[in-house]
Parts: structure tokens; sequence; C-alpha cells
């Protein structure tokens, strides 16, 4: 089996088990059923599953059991989710479109779609006790993802990057920033799949330093396709940070500069998996993806 | 030391953990100080704590460790305050006060409101997941608080409470509505705690029983309280249940009949107490309290 042909594996056991979560079962017989439809909606549909795929990757990298890691790679996807959801409702970003298709609050509401990215994360929480694996290292996969999502993580950059609306910024900042928002869940799935996978202490600081590296080279190019991508295929309104006078790399750095960064990132991530053998492979093909994507 | 007095120490160690984890502390150096106000404002000011004080009150009843069951608590009562805040937004209930003040989206902004109760949410799991006691008592309370926080439990419920309003609905529909928008939380509260003080798997399904029949009291005595309460006690603008044409007990059976079935509420949450010693007394009382509280 090539590269390609085992992120097309991993993705289709995350669709498997995310339709099965959300899926008509007798367990969710009682969930009311537009808040069901509102989670598959959002859950369901689209999707490059980037980080739950880390999460797959960095189990195998480690010569771990990929299966026990579906939970926890789900777990984040999930999490990841809420937070789209979140930042497109009207008081934040106020998005109309998401991965091409109309947002949750356009569809059904400020409401459901305020209460489905809340239960989005307690559904995520649910799923990563699922694990088939030791207590402890479902402890300290929830401990990382707590972490990652909250204060010092993902809401705290999301505010860090509310407050520098409007305002000069320097490099710093924006790293910063970044570094929290959209850096710090991928951290964490490198660092989940390989607690999971039962890395070494060694093996799991090279690869939070491998989802640090490609963490920052990913929001750069998500920066750089705010400008110059095409609406169809991001799926995104383009041109939607400079609306929100969002600070972006492109604009702090200039385009062909912060085309570099993503490169210099991208490198450091694949050193830190100098010690990896091929089973690291996946990894380093997903860090090549990351700057070449269009969407 | 009397019950009283130990109710009011529990509440003490809990204010003391929950001021730890908000305070200016070099940990929350990097937590942008505009969310670290808002989160300070609504978790540390006012609340009647009660939801924390029965997880102290349930790992006593089976003779553990209370202090190692304060990370529990604190985290259950973080995610309360995030629904709380989340429930208060213009989207939801558009309420503009709450405990006598103004609700957090009032002074902090409808973003900044939204993203504190995402940061509560996060934070109450990294708190939990510091609980100095073993990874599988941990990993089970993770269980029960993400169950009692999700689909099935606190955010279902507020989707089917408010699916609703403006609707006929029978006696039958409000219990099953309350007993996942409030009672799911209240059950968890006690059943973490017996879990986190190690209690045997009978006495933890007595503490589920008696939690699932004081949290049926405590919904009923609110809506009494929204009807006959005195606004300046409650802390929240009185009448708001029938502004938004929520169901409640007393508008499905009357007051007089909710006054009953509280009563008969909080006789099934002590009979389930049976087979406790008198290390159950603060559940006793808290039972009783909870019928007769003014706010």
């Amino acid at each position: 089996m090539n590269l390609n042909e085992r992120i097309a594996e991993y993705r289709g056991k995350i669709e498997r088990e995310l339709g099965w979560i959300l899926a008509d079962s007798p367990a969710n017989e009682n969930v009311p059923p537009k808040l069901l439809e509102a989670l598959r909606y959002s859950v369901l549909d689209g999707g490059k599953r980037i980080r739950p795929i880390l999460v797959l990757a960095s189990t195998e990298a480690v010569g771990g059991d990929r299966d026990a890691a579906i939970p926890a790679a789900c777990a984040i996807e999930l999490i990841h989710t809420f937070s789209l959801i979140h930042d497109d409702l009207p008081c934040m970003d106020d998005d109309d479109l998401r991965r091409g298709k109309p947002t949750s609050h356009k569809v059904f509401g400020e409401a459901i779609a305020l209460l489905s990215g809340d239960a989005l994360f307690a559904l995520a929480f649910e799923e990563l006790m699922s694990t088939p694996s030791d207590d402890w290292k479902v402890r300290a996969a929830a401990s990382e993802i707590a972490r990652s999502a909250g204060l010092l993580g993902m809401v705290g950059g999301q505010v860090a990057d509310m407050e520098s609306s409007h305002k000069d910024v320097t490099l710093a900042d924006v790293q910063a920033i970044h570094r929290r928002k959209t850096g710090a869940l991928i951290e964490a799935s490198v660092v989940v799949g390989g607690i999971i996978g039962g890395g070494t202490e060694e093996q799991i600081a090279s690869l939070r330093e491998y989802g640090n590296a490609i963490g920052l080279a990913f929001q750069i190019q998500d920066d750089i396709l705010d400008i110059i991508g095409n609406s169809e295929k991001t799926g995104k309104s383009q041109g939607s940070d400079a609306r929100n006078e969002k600070a972006t790399y492109p604009q702090i750095v200039g385009l062909d500069r912060a085309r570099e960064m993503a490169a210099e990132a991208v490198e450091r991530g694949q050193a830190a998996l100098d010690a990896f053998d091929s089973r690291a492979d996946v990894l380093r093909l997903i860090a090549k993806y990351i700057v070449n994507r269009e969407a």
C-alpha cells in the first residue's frame, strides 16, 4: 500500500467512526432530531480530516495500534468542528460559507449552531473516553486535548486574534496568536497519536516539535490561500481575513517571505522526524502536502 | 463541626480552588487579560456552589478523601457556569441579569461571552485531569461528566427545551427535558463524588438515584421561584420562563401540585440514602435545602 492509499484508508476509518457516532442508532434515539441533523451537517460533510489523520499517522510512526487511536482521532476532529461552528457565528467572524456550504447558523439558526458546537465538545470527550487503551494513556490524551483547546490554546488564541483586529501587530504577535489558535490542536493531534501508540518520551517530544512546525506552516499557507486562493476550492469566502482586518503572515512579511517561512517550517518538521523509520513516512508526506495544498 | 459548618468548609475549599485556577499566577500569564477577566466575573462571584458541594458531600458519604475530589467538584462548577453564560446569550434566553449582576455578554460583549463559555468547558477537563487519584477513577469521572453535559444531557435538554417553547407540552415532556437540562449534571455531581471517593457499585447506584431525585426537586423549585420568587434574592429576572414561554412544572400541574411533587422527589432522594451512615448527613441536609431555598 503506498502512502496515499494509507491516508485514504485512515480517512475511511475516521469517516466510518464519525458516521457511526452520529448515526440513527438506538444510542441517539433520544437526541433532539434537529440537533443531530445540525451535528451531521457540520461533521459529516467535507473536511480534509488533517488532524485525525495526523493522530493515526503518529500512532503508526511509533509502531502503535492505529485502530486504538480512532476515538482520539475523532475526538480531535469533533473539537476542530466545534471551533469552526463557533468561529463562523455572527458575533465572531460572521461567515456565510464553510467548506463550500452555508454555515451552520445560516441553516439551523444561531441557537442551534451555538448548542451544536457545545455538544461537539462534550461528545469529543465522551468519544475519547471510549478509547480501548490503558487508563493512563487516555488520561494523558485528555489532558493534552483539553489544554490545547483552552485558555492557552485554541480559545485563548481566538480571543487574542479578535483583539488584534484593527491593530498594528508584529510578526511575534501573529506567531503567538496562531501557535495557539490553530497550532495547539495540530500539535495535540500528533502528541495524542504518540501517547495512544505507546511512544517513548523522546519520540513524543519529537512528534511535538514536528506538530509545532507543521502547525505553523499550515497557518501560513491558510493565510496565503485566503489571498490567492480560489474560493471554489477552499470553500470559504475569499479575502475574509482582509475584510475582518485579521493579522496575517503575508500582510506582515509579504507574500514571498510568507512562502519561504512556510517552507522553512516544513523543513523543521521533517528534521524532527529524523530518528523515525519509514513508519513515519505518512507524517513526512503530510508535511509536504501542507504547503502544496490549494484548499 | 455541625452540618452547616461542614457545608461552609466545602464551599471554602471550592472557592479557594476556583480562585487559584483563575488567579494572576504565572500559569495564566499568557491568557488574554480580557478573557481571564470575563472568566473571573462569571466564575468567582456568587453561585450557590450546590453541584461542587454535592461532589464533596458524596465523597464523604462513601468515606473517601474529600480533598482528592476538589478538582472534580470544580470541573463540574466550571461546566455549570459555561452553560449559564451560553444560556443567557441573545440568541438563547437573552437574559440581562444573572446572580444579581449584568450577564457576561452585557459586560464583555457577545464574542467574549461565547468564548469564555468555551474556555470553561476546556478548563473543566484540564482541572479534572489534575485529580490526585487513580487513572481509572479519573477516566470514569470524565466519562460521566462528558455524558451528562452532552447530547443526552445538558445540551440535548437545552435544545429540547427550546423546541418546547410556544408548544403544548405534557408533564412527561417537561420531565424528560429537565432530567437532561439540569438533572443530568446534578446526578453526575453525586456519581463523580462517589467514584473519586472509591464507593462500591451499589453505593454509586444509590447516589445516582439520590441525584436523580434531588435534580428533579431542584428544577421544580426553580420553576416555582421563577413565578413566586423575589428577583432580589434569586438574582434573575423574575417571570422569565413565562416571557420565553418555557414549559414549567407549575404551568402544567399548577403551583400546589408542583410543590407536592418537589416534596415527593426529596423524599425519594432521602430514601435512596437509607443504606448510608451519618457520613451522608450533608447529602440529607442538601435534599431538604433544595425545596426550602428562596434563591
